[in-house]
């Protein structure tokens, strides 16, 4: 099924527009998890991969019930060598059974061959033999644009025969992201060029719910761009990064939505799974609880959000 | 010690400027590892995997003598799941054993905390409670620049203290590269925009060789490009992929070469590791004497580029 319509149909069920960043830190981690890790197996990598699996796992049941997707990001279980990636493979399972969205935040971008790699192992198959495997298995990922439509083409093709989901790099959250992106050829700032190629390749992937698994990253802390940008784009999903914890509001995203409320999903990343370190939570739930920080913190999100999309 | 420098003295020594690109596919491997791997374990991914070392390990046997680096295309591995990333470090470690040179086809590029969360498990350390880990110990990564500075800074911190390199992609080698690259700000192509913030911080990763650890992708494909390219990045080390099964000649790069003969190496992936293939090559070693081919092929290549840089 298409990934798109996936998507939507999430949304509407649980009436919510919420994903939850799983990007894991050592520093950062509940204290019991840590030390049960390090109990058993020591101050080693394959320690740590163990705590950032046990770590997604429940942050994924505490917020199962708010959020439509999760996007675990990649660079913290790769920091952590193979078994990191053992760890990320494990998490992307573990959502995937608790009826979670997985979009895998890879950012990645290559030339044709190479990318038809990178699409084959995380939405597609790969066959030895007489055997056919599903290597990662992401509902969706994320892709860069610097290489131009070779880089994504084949991103585009394992989607549709999937029934998955690719998100491009189009105007990121970050402090730095104009340098490129907002330079104007012609008047058309970059960022506005890439979705303009996006909105054309819409079709490409449209699902029953009007909506495209080709989507874009556009980032919270820019609501004027996000504004302009969802014109440019009607179809195509926008996957909404920078809330929280980067300084995205409710107000600030409010223009990602089309009239029915719907065509973005919003993320946060820091303040959702590590609510228990923020006053606001840790006030209220002692460290036992941290999972009910976590989880009063993507209730008030999805609520937050409600509230601007209708 | 820096990178730059360690590359330069490399490329001294052995008298060459060949870089050779680590892309195994699993339908082009000699049917004798494919084979050995399959009877060892059978159709799996972690079999796959074993046969991508294995075949890395003697391919870097054959040219050890001919490269100054390897570049291991990370998609290929990870298309493998976990198992492939395994592969994909106990290649490096083989190649760092080899005294070659390991550039790590990431592609990489994330926001700021992401960017270092990716430069410390590829560059630097990581410290889990009293111990310090080096996760994957690349020499130099490619990094891509749509995110701006933030996504890049990290790597230059990390590749400063741990005497790394960092080669940001500028004009890459694929047929639709020019797409968002050649896109024209002011009368300057978005490439060059990238190759002047090289240029401009080529200082802080400065080495006593007069070249600078950051480094540019340049594609062996866009001859006029990479002869304008060197002269706005004099001392940037430029990192030349295309050559070969992309189309990319010696004459193509050889505008790539500052009056020294040095400042830039040069990639082939295809036409070397899969020389065996090569009607040239196929018809002088028989299928036992795959790796002769390889060797050669890197031989080859060392001669042609030889030939073009004096």
């Amino acid at each position: 099924m298409n990934f798109a319509d996936r998507l939507i149909e999430a949304c509407r069920q649980k009436e919510s527009v919420v994903v939850v960043g799983l990007d894991p830190r050592l520093d950062r981690l509940p204290e019991a998890i840590v030390t049960a890790a390090r109990e058993a197996c020591g101050e080693t990598l394959e320690c740590a991969a163990a705590s950032f699996f046990k770590f997604g796992c429940r942050v994924i049941d505490a917020v199962a019930e708010f959020a439509v997707a999760v996007k675990p990001q990649v660079a913290f279980y790769e920091m952590l060598g193979p078994a990191g990636m053992q760890a990320y493979l494990e998490t992307i399972r573990y959502a995937r059974d608790k009826r979670l969205l997985v979009i895998a935040d890879l950012k990645r971008g290559d030339i044709g061959t190479t990318a038809e790699a990178y699409a084959d192992g995380w939405l597609g198959t790969l066959t030895i033999g007489a055997r056919k495997f599903h290597p990662w298995q992401a509902d969706a990922v994320t892709v860069q644009p610097y290489l131009g439509s070779d880089a994504v083409l084949p991103f585009i093709g394992r989607a549709r025969t999937h029934g998955g989901g690719v998100f491009v790099l189009v105007k990121t959250s970050n402090p730095s992201s104009g340098e490129l992106q907002d330079l104007k050829v012609d008047g058309v700032a970059i960022s506005e060029r890439v979705a303009k190629w996006l909105a054309d390749r819409a079709g490409d992937l449209l699902g029953d719910s009007g909506y495209s698994s080709l989507g874009a990253v556009v980032g919270a802390t820019y609501p004027d761009e996000l504004a302009r940008l969802r014109k440019v784009m009607p179809r195509n999903i926008i996957l909404i990064p920078g809330y929280g914890a980067q300084g995205g509001t409710a107000a600030h995203v409010a223009a990602g939505f089309n009239a029915d409320g719907l065509g973005a999903v919003v993320n946060a990343s820091r303040s959702i799974i590590f609510a228990y370190h923020d006053k606001k939570w840790a006030g209220v739930y002692g460290p036992e609880r941290w999972m009910d920080a976590v989880r009063e913190a993507a209730r008030a999100m999805r609520d937050e959000l409600n509230g601007v999309r209708k």
